[in-house]
């Protein structure tokens, strides 16, 4: 049930994801765009205020577009440098918008809880962005009522933490602790460290960072 | 001077160039639904014509961000099944379009040379692209007064090759074919062969597939 990908699986996954948002994106902006050319073509009547209204759909979605886009280039750039500091928050910015394709599909949301400030730490920052990947797609093969998958950044300086929560039904508890060690074997050398809290009826994972500067 | 770069590294730069493409697909768009704005904020004059004229560019735009999304979902679907049937041509138009940002960017055309109709060989979809990838990857380092990178598909049924040519200097030659010679040993157990055809001045590469079906 639970599955640990590879390094190459997570960035097909996440870049075939935005593909979908990205499509969806153009099919908007050509879609508001052809409605404009049939209200003038069919000799409707396209007040100025109308127009503007549409033009502003328009600006808005290619606005989102370069958002995506630009979480997208970060995202691949992210093992340009195997440890560096790396802000948190930016990362997680990026985070909950390239897996909104699929937490969309899958029926979830995403509660977050942090502040906009920065928070920096020292790792790898794409075994970070992998770590937190695993634990989330994972969450997502939960059949979970509930539905939300929280987001919170706690602590500070060298005990900042980023904690994952949802609902974990008893059944899927010890399967679940597997995936969680056998994650931390492969980003321990990476600066980060995951650890499953055991809080009924909620799976909750920290990441932290084993050595902080 | 020349060098192979790893799986990871191709996915990378790909979806690093086509993020630049996106955005500027984007800014494009954004770009001229402002226009049409300022327009009547200013009270000028906006004909019908001269507005479907610039919705007819937003839609154009609009399309052309869609079928480079189309190209990226398939190019990170090629790794999923390690051998299979594919059609070079589409690959090939996936190639160029995915291609084009580093093609201009360092002042290259490609000039291509293939019938639209399908042709069929058997290997591994991703590393077929991977070795095309390298080829001219490594042909946009050469300095080159020609800038013309030419592709085309020559044989059919099994004995069907890609061939990539460009002008290659003398002194660039023996480097050149040590990465020829490596790349060899990388794509062979895909079913992938590669050969340097000295063909003074040109570096002519052709993509050939070892036991077609």
């Amino acid at each position: 049930m639970f599955k640990i990908s590879d390094e190459f699986e997570v960035v097909a996954k996440i870049v075939a994801g935005v593909t979908h948002q990205l499509n969806n994106v153009f099919s908007i902006v050509d879609e508001i765009s052809g409605s404009i050319q049939d209200t003038i073509n069919l000799g409707g009547n396209l007040t100025a205020e109308n127009l503007k209204k549409k033009l502003d759909k328009i600006s808005h979605h290619s606005q989102r577009g370069k958002v995506l886009v630009k979480s997208l280039n970060r995202f691949v750039h992210l093992r340009d440098t195997t440890f560096r500091e790396i802000d948190i928050i930016e990362l997680l910015e990026d985070f909950v918008l390239l897996h909104s394709h699929f937490i969309n599909q899958k029926g979830f949301r995403f509660a977050t809880c942090f502040e906009e400030e920065k928070k920096l730490v020292f790792c790898s920052p794409f075994y970070l962005f992998y770590a937190c990947h695993q634990i989330v797609w994972n969450f997502l093969n939960i059949k979970n009522e509930n539905s939300e998958i929280k987001i919170s950044v706690l602590g500070s300086a060298d005990s900042l933490k980023i904690v994952f929560s949802t609902i974990l039904p008893k059944e899927s508890k010890s399967d679940f602790n597997e995936l969680i060690v056998s994650l931390g074997q492969i980003v321990s050398s990476y600066n980060i460290g995951v650890n499953l809290k055991d809080e009924e009826p909620y799976a909750t994972v920290e990441v932290c960072f084993i050595h902080n500067k």
